[in-house]
């Protein structure tokens, strides 16, 4: 029996979208106000979701509280309050889009998963814009 | 990588649930007070996921700026403020039950969009109904 | 000790925002998409707040459930799935808007309630737009 | 065309975590405050959702209605307002995970609905923890 | 100028309603299924609002890390995982609606918070049903 | 007849809390990571609250389309992709916190309101803290 068990959690930081080896107006173009070079903002709602067999002897796939604190570890201290292209080791070469980040953020769980485990990410970047990967 | 990008929308409209071949009688057993002949109306909230490839160059799958314009104008614009039965061509003969109103939106977006992109249609009637399809 | 209970309902409904006694073009000049002759309609979410002391011997401002059924019979029932212009009673003459709406709801109820209870109505026409009125 | 058919429910029920079989201590140890004798409780919202083809006569998957009186028959009126260790025969000797309600969930309405259906479970125990189960 | 600083917390709980002092009959006559003597529970959502001038040095009006671990000490820590009629000192002759669990709530805060500041405490039960106290 | 109505809006920003005449020592003991000098930022989620006599005429307090072209004109144009210390004029000397953003906003749309209208402003800074300010 596969169970999906999900966990919301969430971190606020700055960022902006550009590539350094495009021009300013290259930028602009592409990214429009998202290019700022002063930085904007969001508050990043994540939703973990690992996959995996209910433990016949205490009813989960995983504890809670364990995947909580994995979260904390891998995405909250590492990305809470921070300029994601500036303090963010992952982006220091690679756009911060939202899909961008979802594939950093599965990378880093992914690691410290059992590998009988699926993993999945859903990222908010806005109450209105999110986004979902699962390493396919 | 396939990640896949979501973007949420809303309109409001009116309608009724019916089939003008069935007598009031039939309808009003089917469809309830849904069969109400002077309408009835919804917030109807929308969810359009579209999944892809993330572009190495911009590190998007795609810009949610073009997908939020193509669904104000194929959806929004078309479903807004409007009573379904009566002023949207594609219910003149088609029930708008939320079903088909996802069929619809899935059928007038996927025609504007590439096709190695995927979609997938999330409609809510109300805060506790809503349907899912994508096209399979 | 006041303390005010709140309980959350909803009903969907048609309406059109308009006077009888206007030209079509001053209804569309002030009322825009909304003066729509064939309706649209809403999903309303409905906050009804009452505020008295608590009673020493239940530890209740008011029963959770009387003021459910209350809300039912005197809200839900009268106008949910139904068209408030053509079949509510009290929009016969008054422009069933937020604001109308939020008032008519507030003297239904008003009357049904202990005199020395207070109450506010909280009216969601859409999640992004609301009104509040409390018999001031 | 297969569409997805989903209906939000809830329930508030109190539960404790432990194996009958192990002792204090180690329940203690795996299951930590969710392991209270006197119980904690949730108010568990529940996604249950239905796919199969959309029936032409009616443009439905499954009557909304008859799906919602299901969940209440099966599931509202089973587990609402009660101690799930205590009163709900199905834990008697299964641990009150969201993990295994989901499932127990699962099982009870799956007999109900026609076998061409399939059915998916989401339970949220918390606004933060939820779990979904299809019978996989 | 008067700022009022909203912090949300939650805390998840197992209660029963009911008067030691009645009969079973009377307590489910007046409380019904909330009488059940095994329990049932809720996640408890809190809305702490603290009201005082904007601090011109900083300008808080009050810290929020302080009131978020002021909440956690006064409220989380002391409900969280709970039954509240057998673990919780306050309810020992109390009965636990959301009514007074809102008014224990404000006085245990209140009691932590400089004289000048007003408080006022929003409990949700369940997503329908809140209560609102301030002291008054 | 008094009536408040409501719209909600967003914004997207980044900010740094700090103030430029202390220390940076004496910054990060008082804001502590909220003094990142890279920045942070937010999805502010904004409530305008309007309140007045319901015009007789038209049923509205205020016309929701003009209220939401106000708050578009300015205060999304004006801070939304915007770094709020870096861009934003009003924030030049005024340390951003929620308390004085929410203020910043009182000013601005006040002075475009009639002056029998009531103004009261709700941000959210994050889902879990927000305030709020009516000009008091």
């Amino acid at each position: 029996m596969k169970v999906t068990v999900s966990r919301k959690a969430h971190f606020n930081a700055a960022h902006r979208l550009y590539r350094k080896d495009w021009s300013f107006e290259k930028n602009d173009e592409i990214f429009g106000k998202c290019n700022n070079p002063n930085f904007h903002g969001h508050n990043y709602e994540l939703i973990v979701s690992v996959t995996g067999d209910i433990d016949k002897e205490t009813g989960y796939v995983i504890d809670m509280k364990v995947l909580k604190d994995l979260i904390k570890k891998e995405v909250e201290d590492a990305f809470d309050h921070k300029n994601l292209n500036v303090e963010v080791l992952e982006f220091k070469d690679l756009n911060p889009t939202a899909e961008n980040i979802a594939v950093v953020i599965y990378n880093k769980l992914k690691l410290q998963l059992s590998t009988h485990l699926d993993l999945e990410i859903t990222l908010f970047e806005t109450p209105r814009n999110f986004v979902t990967y699962s390493g396919k």
